[in-house]
């Protein structure tokens, strides 16, 4: 029986959740549609549900409430309902207590202004215009790495907003061990002579949009609950129960960009429609654990599901329905979806290079959240690095440093939840093909839903009851190791590289 | 100088202006892109939201500011910027003090699940799908017309929320000045024996709404601060400063629905576009007087200036363009776009027409409220009305008391508006074209900014600076009279209909 502390608490997390999504929907229609006049207005109402949503989350009676209810019998499973759900609200309140109401406020409305600045000096790939905007968001990071406090690096204590319990010093020997392989895997493919037939175009629009949206609902997305739109950078929102929101954005000489782009999302998607929302209204128990996991769920559909041979042996007819494919065999096309090639943009990169972008990332974050990186030194260091990883020089910023939204958004510590994403990705895969038998007699006949129903029971409907690592070493007996995604891009180059 | 107390209530009126913009935006999003398993999710956010801005407006320290306020010499005038703010504000504020926040926040979330029951009713055409939730929303507003308190009818009471200061018995004797010269009207056309050329299709929906967008662009509306989307019932939201969203609703083989409709819509969003929102933030100087005079203003731009022969001596090469028209002249275009036929949807209906349509809503409401009219025998009491008015014999009830969203959605005092609204359209334009000169040869010429200004000057600018009747006697220097508005429709008939 729930205590008269224990509802008011849900209550309280009910409501915060009414405001949270309506700060989605604010966020979601930012991106999606918001004429361009309206921005400084969205600013403070963005910066309002953030307050809002700060304020009565850290309010005391909030606190007294956690600390009644911590010395409850029923608290002290971790793993109970009420105990997960303790476990993670005291976490975060002990962390959003020591941000102060006008940070939060200020950071809310930088961020919309600073993304409005980087839309635009994007498509001008000016530097100097996204400058000095950069310049005040890492200010602002800075602050709030100070308030929450850290131990060794200031990037611990960002780094937990996304990925909570993870540490620099962590990543850093994870990354490690991915640096050197996938070096030698760029430089076995280089040394080959096989390339792929390029896919020329045009690929129009509408059926790039059409052939998404059915590959999308082929492998699970419910669009009665969830929608697919357009939007500069491709994201996903599950803003709430029965709204989950998933954008792309089409180019018409590109066919892998969307759909990949699409596939990405609806990896997300599926966790976020997985997740318990209705049961656990506004509970840590109806969330997703980490970026990390999240980012393992979209790169699974995106990479080892949709980059398979399986996959394709289903979709590929479907695809030369909706698209003039005549001059490729269906070898052709797998070689083409896997081509493995050193490139500039991120969202774009393969699965080999784009472990690449993000150590560079993560890298130059930790370095600006230090001060060791000067903001006005960021495209210079930018271009250094990938023309040291992926031996490429850099055009323009809009390919480089210009490239991707998270910084104007402030997400400091998010990147290397990409990579976490993979290395996750591979290793709950090993474990999903261990007890699931024959996943690519399945995927060839179109069947998706047994890997689905895997992800579901064994990850989604757990929101965050468990930590990422706990919740690793649950799914696949082991903690996260790199061998596994070492594995499959080894096995990956080999297929298409190999003598 | 600004007071002290000044500042406090400005600053609570920007907080409004956040929170009810946010609402805004959620019902936008509601009728435009919510995925169908979103809606009892959404229904709580504009709850909460609802509860929110009312609880903040109604909290007594405003009511304090107010009468502090109020005691000052700058607030003397009523027209003065604080004098007008003041007056409009302790109006609303009497008022939403007498409503209770359990029945505010009960009323927006029936509105959106009776709104969402309307949708597959009308779909359905299943009258008993929808009565059970009239019927709520019936009792709803009974409540809040009983909390407002009235002394002649209890109709007056929530005509206040659209139409401030009018009263149901004024509203009564203007239409019945309507009535019979409008009935003529109709017997004479349906006595001739002219009929125009059917437009017929397809039109294709892309070419509609290209169509749609350089109309609505010539006639002054700012694409940068708006956007014009499809949703079931065409809608147009002044959301904030620089965002003023619009909708309409194609059909493939019908023109003149979706482009009248997307004039209609401009001549609204051109109101809100001229308010000068910036300036005054959420103040009641930023807001628009009345749906009466909100109603003016579309119906200008779609019936006296879109209907016109200037109007489409500009606007038909440009038709010609984007549709098939090669079997009708100029003249049977026009002809085309001013047929008078008595109709079943009101939204559809042409100018002489509609009004019988609101004159039956009218009655029927007024009916609903006091009890006289039973919900049970509203399909019954409908179909009888558009015999008796219209000549016709519904058909089914989504052509009938199920065409219209309003009911649902609680607008209970809403519907006499339009008709006011063409009553102000016609005395507004006579007193515009006194003023200005030959606006059919600016029109051919596609100029319209000379009509644009003047509403701009004489009518947006003011916000709610004078109440609709200080502003009809303000600006065409007499009361609100029926006589433009049949000399109008007459002039109509004559010339198409006439011997």
């Amino acid at each position: 029986m729930k205590s008269e502390t224990q509802s008011k608490l849900y209550a309280r997390l009910k409501e915060l959740a009414v405001i949270r999504s309506t700060g989605a929907l604010l966020s979601w229609d930012e991106q999606t549609h918001l004429p361009p006049a309206g921005t400084a207005w969205r600013a403070e109402q963005l910066a309002y549900v953030s307050k809002s949503a700060h304020g009565m989350f850290t309010s005391d009676e909030v606190g007294d409430w956690l600390t009644a209810l911590e010395q409850t019998s029923d608290a002290a499973d971790v793993h109970s309902d009420l105990g997960a759900n303790l476990r993670t609200l005291r976490h975060e309140y002990d962390r959003a207590k020591k941000l102060p109401p006008a940070l939060v406020e200020e950071l809310a409305r930088t961020e919309v202004l600073a993304q409005n600045a980087w839309v635009d000096a994007r498509k001008k790939s000016s530097w100097k215009d996204f400058e000095p905007w950069l310049e005040k968001t890492i200010g602002l990071k800075k602050q709030v790495g100070n308030c929450y406090g850290f131990k060794d690096h200031m990037y611990d204590a960002l780094l937990g907003d996304y990925e909570p319990h993870e540490k620099t010093s962590t990543i850093k020997g994870v990354f490690e061990q991915l640096r050197q392989p996938i070096v030698e895997m760029v430089k076995k493919v280089q040394s080959s002579k096989k390339r792929p037939k390029k896919l020329t175009g045009p690929f129009p629009i509408d059926k790039q949009e059409a052939f998404g949206k059915i590959a999308a609902e082929a492998i699970g997305f419910d669009f009665n609950a969830g929608r697919l739109d357009v939007s500069v950078h491709p994201f996903c929102s599950g803003m709430a129960a029965g709204d989950t929101r998933m954008t792309t954005r089409y180019r018409e000489h590109e066919l892998t960009d969307a759909l990949f782009g699409v596939l990405h999302e609806t990896g997300h998607a599926l966790y976020e429609q997985g997740l318990q929302k209705d049961k656990y209204v506004g509970q840590p128990l109806a969330d997703a654990i980490s970026l990390g996991i999240h980012e393992s769920q979209s790169r699974m559909w995106e990479n080892l599901v949709g980059r398979s041979r399986s996959f394709w042996k289903h979709f590929a007819p479907i695809a030369r329905q909706h698209f003039n494919l005549q001059a490729l065999t269906d070898d052709d096309l797998m070689f083409a979806m896997n081509e493995i090639e050193p490139s500039y943009i991120r969202v774009e990169a393969d699965e080999v290079t784009y472990n690449l972008h993000i150590l560079m990332r993560f890298e130059m974050e930790t370095s600006l959240i230090t001060g060791e990186l000067d903001v006005k030194n960021v495209p210079e260091a930018w271009n250094e690095r990938v023309t040291k990883y992926l031996g490429l020089k850099v055009d323009k910023d809009s390919n480089g440093c210009l490239q991707d939204v998270h910084w104007a958004a402030g997400l400091f510590g998010y990147f290397p939840t990409y990579t976490l994403g993979n290395l996750y990705s591979a290793q709950f895969y090993e474990a999903a093909r261990k007890e699931l038998g024959d996943l690519d007699a399945m995927f060839a006949k179109g069947e998706f839903k047994p890997l689905l129903n895997w992800l579901r029971t064994n990850i989604h409907q757990h929101g965050r009851r468990y930590t990422a690592r706990e919740l690793v070493q649950r799914v696949t007996g082991r903690p996260l190791e790199a061998a596994p995604l070492l594995k499959y891009l080894n096995g990956k180059v080999d297929e298409f590289y190999g003598d």
